[in-house]
C-alpha cells in the first residue's frame, strides 16, 4: 500500500487556498471557463480517448464484467455529451449572489441572507468517467472547488479528463486548483480525503451501497447521501390499472440500473388477480424476471418465491419483487421498512388515499400517477444535477446548482451594539 | 460501565415509531401541547426544584466550579422562564406544509416542494438544563420527536422536566414519545445515539469544543456542528473609533460567555496607538485581561504577551486577544486563520473595504459597524433558534424553527411515464 496522505493533503491544502479565489469569480468568467472546458474536451479528444483506452484494456485483461466495462467506456459521442453537458451549465443562472432574505430589523441593522458557494467539495464516485466532467461543471458554476475521486479503474480517464479541463478552466480564469484529481488507488485516499475537516467543506459520494455506506461510517467531513433507491410503486384498489400497468412497466424497465426505477411492485388484493394477469406477462415480456409473495405465485405460478432478502434490495437490474397487499396502511408500512426514502408512487383514483399516501410516505419524491423514473434534476427543471439526495439535511432529492451552495448572513450597521 | 445500548436502542425505536403520528399533528395540536407543557412547569414546579436541589448538591460535593454550578441552578424564575419560552414558540408561525416552490412541467406533471419535519432529532448538550426544555418545545412545533441527552451533572433535574413536559406534551395529544431523555450517564450511550443511522435522522450536539468535536468524530448520523465561535472584530484605518470603542466593549463585555463574543480584536496600525490608548484603559476597566502581539504591547505595555494558540482560542471569559495588522488583508488571513466560521465584523467608513471584507470572510455572519453580539435567532428574527450552526451544510449561523425542517417533493401525475 502506498501512502495516500502526502497527495491528498497537499490537493487539499490547494483546494483551500483556492476557494476564495474561486468563490469570486464572476458569472462571466464562470461561464467562459465552463465553454473553454467543453472546447477543450473535443479539441484534445484523442489523448483522452487514449487514455480511456489503457483502462478498458486493463479492466478487460482483469476480467471486469461487460457492463461495467461499458460504463467505462468512452467514445466520440460520449465526449461530445460532456462537452454539451458543460455549455448547458453554462447557460443555467448563476446561483450565488442570490438574496434569498433579507430585511431592517427594529434596531436598524439591515441582515442579508446571501447565496455563496459551499467552498471546497470533495466528489467520490464510482466507474463511470462523465461524472468527473459533470461534477466540475456544476462545481465551476456553483464557485466551488472541487476534489474528485473516482475509481481506480478509470484513473487514466479521469486523469487526463482532469488534465484536459483543469487546463482549459485555468486558461479561461479559474484558479489552478479549481479541480484536482487524487490519483493515489488505495481506499486509504479516500478515507483521507473524509476526514479533512479543515480543508473540505461537504463530501458528496455518489456511487453504489457499498461506497454510500463507507462515507456514512468514516467521513468526519459532512456528507450528502445519495443514490441508493428502493423504490416502490403500490397500485390501489381504486387504481385506473390501463395506468398501473404503462406506469410500471416504465418504472422497472425503463432504464432499469438507475436508482429512480422501481424495485418492488405492491398490489392490493382486491385487484391483485385481475391487474397481476395483465401486467405478469407484459412485464415477462420485457426480460423481468419476478420474484413474488405467496399470493403472487398463485395468480403467477411462473414467478419465483420471495425472500425477505427481496424486499430489502436495490436490484439496478430487470428483476421486480411483487407483494399482494391487505390494504394501503399495509403498503404503507411494507415502504416505511423497506423503503430508501428516495421515490414511491401510488396508482389511485381516490382522492384521500392519494393524499393520506403523500403525507405518510417519507421520502424525498412522493408520486401520485406517475412512474419514479421522473426523479432526476433535469425532469424537475433544475437544469443538471450532481446527484440525488435521500437524506434529509441540506438537499432532499436531485441536488442542482443551488444545493452546491450554502448561504451567509451579511449585516450592515450604523454602531448597533446590544443591550 | 453500565450497558447503554438498551435503553438507547428502546428510546430511538420509540421516537421513530412516534415519528409519523409527531409529524401529522396540525397546527392546533401542536400549539395546544405546547402550552400544557408550560401550564406543566409551573404545577410542577416544586417537584423539578427538589429533582434540580439533588443535582446541585452532587455537583457542589463533586468539586464542580462555581460558574457551572450557577449554569445548572434552578429557580421559580428561571422555570417560569422556560414556561414563556414555550409559550413563545407556540406563537410562532408553523413551518411544516409550507409549498416552498412548485409548478406544472412541460409533461404536465405538477411538482410540489413541500417542507416537512426532519423525523427524528437527537440533542446532546451540556449542563444548562432550560436546553432541555427549549429543545423540546422547537421539536414539537417543528413536527419532531426529540431524544435528549443532556450532561450527567444535570440527570435528575433532565428526567424530572422531561417527564413533566413529556407527560403534559402526551395528555395534550402528542405521542407518548414524543420526547425522551437517554439517562444512562456513560459517554456510550451517546456515542450509541450517533450512530443509530436507522432511527435517527439528524443529529444536533450543543456545548463546548470538545463535545461538538466528538459528535463529529463519531456520529455517522448527519449531524449539525454548532456553536464554536472565536469571533475577531477588525478596526479598519477608516473606522470611526468612538464608534468602535463602543462596539469593540459591546462584543468582548456584555456576556463574554457565550458563542458570538469577540475574542480577538484586529487593530489596523494606523490608527492602532490612538485606538488601542482609547479602548485598552476602557476594558481593563470592565475586568478584561489584554493578550497583546509586541506592537500592542507597544501600545499597551500593561498587557500579556499573546501567543499562538491565543490567536486559536475562544476565552468565553473576560480576555481578550489583540493584533495590530498593517492591512486589510492581513486582517482577512488571520481570521481565515483562525476564524471558527460564526461571526466577524469590520469596523470602517470605506465603502470598499467594507464591500471586501463582506465577500472574503467565510463565516456565518459577517458584520459591518455592529457587534457580533448580535447573531441570535431571536435578534435575527426567526423567533427562537435550537442553536448556531458554524458548519455550511444544511444550515448557517441562527438555526430556528425552518431549521429544523426538510422537504419533499410532492408531485401529480396523470399517468405520465418517461421516454
Amino acid at each position: 500500500m502506498t501512502d495516500a496522505r502526502p497527495e491528498v493533503i497537499r490537493k487539499a491544502q490547494a483546494a483551500r487556498a483556492a476557494a476564495a479565489e474561486m468563490a469570486a469569480c464572476s458569472t462571466a468568467v464562470k461561464d467562459r471557463v465552463l465553454h473553454a472546458m467543453a472546447d477543450a474536451l473535443i479539441e484534445r479528444r484523442q489523448y483522452i480517448l487514449d487514455a480511456n483506452s489503457a483502462d478498458v484494456r486493463a479492466a478487460r485483461e482483469a476480467g471486469l464484467a461487460q457492463p461495467l466495462v461499458d460504463r467505462l467506456l468512452l467514445s466520440e459521442k460520449r465526449i461530445a455529451a460532456m462537452a454539451e453537458g458543460l455549455r448547458e451549465v453554462a447557460a443555467l443562472p448563476d446561483p450565488v449572489g442570490e438574496v434569498i432574505a433579507g430585511g431592517r430589523r427594529p434596531n436598524g441593522l439591515l441582515i442579508l441572507k446571501v447565496r455563496v458557494p459551499l467552498g471546497v467539495v470533495g466528489m467520490i464516485y464510482e466507474s463511470r468517467p462523465n461524472v468527473t466532467v459533470d461534477a466540475a461543471g456544476l462545481c465551476v458554476k456553483a464557485g466551488n472547488v472541487v476534489i474528485l475521486r473516482g475509481g481506480s479503474e478509470a484513473l487514466q480517464s479521469n486523469a487526463a479528463l482532469v488534465r484536459v479541463i483543469g487546463e482549459a478552466a485555468h486558461g479561461a480564469g479559474a484558479p489552478a486548483h479549481a479541480m484536482q484529481l487524487i490519483e493515489t488507488p488505495d481506499r486509504a485516499a479516500a478515507q483521507e480525503l473524509m476526514r479533512l475537516n479543515q480543508y473540505v467543506d461537504v463530501l458528496i459520494p455518489r456511487g453504489g451501497a457499498g461506497l454510500i455506506r463507507a462515507v456514512v461510517d468514516h467521513a468526519t467531513v459532512p456528507a450528502i447521501e445519495t443514490g441508493v433507491g428502493n423504490c416502490h410503486v403500490y397500485v390501489d384498489e381504486s387504481a385506473d390499472l390501463e395506468m398501473a400497468q404503462a406506469i410500471v412497466v416504465n418504472a422497472k424497465c425503463q432504464r432499469p440500473g438507475v436508482c429512480n426505477a422501481a424495485e418492488t411492485l405492491l398490489v392490493h388484493r382486491a385487484v391483485a388477480e385481475d391487474f397481476l394477469r395483465r401486467v405478469g406477462p407484459r412485464l415477462v415480456e420485457h426480460g423481468v424476471e419476478l420474484r413474488g409473495c405467496p399470493v403472487t405465485r398463485g395468480i403467477l405460478p411462473d414467478a419465483a418465491a420471495a425472500t425477505e432478502t427481496d424486499w430489502a434490495t436495490e436490484y439496478l437490474d430487470l428483476i421486480l419483487a411483487v407483494r399482494v397487499v391487505e390494504s394501503l396502511e399495509q403498503a404503507l408500512d411494507h415502504i416505511a421498512a423497506h423503503g430508501t426514502k428516495h421515490s414511491e408512487a401510488i396508482i389511485t383514483r381516490d382522492y384521500a388515499r392519494a393524499e393520506r399516501f403523500c403525507a405518510a410516505v417519507d421520502a424525498a419524491a412522493v408520486y401520485v400517477n406517475a412512474s419514479t423514473r421522473f426523479t432526476d434534476g433535469g425532469e424537475f427543471g433544475l437544469g443538471a444535477e450532481i446527484g440525488i439526495s435521500t437524506q434529509k439535511l441540506h438537499a432532499r432529492g436531485p441536488m442542482g446548482l443551488r444545493e452546491l451552495t450554502t448561504y451567509k448572513y451579511v449585516i450592515h450597521g450604523a454602531g448597533q451594539i446590544r443591550s
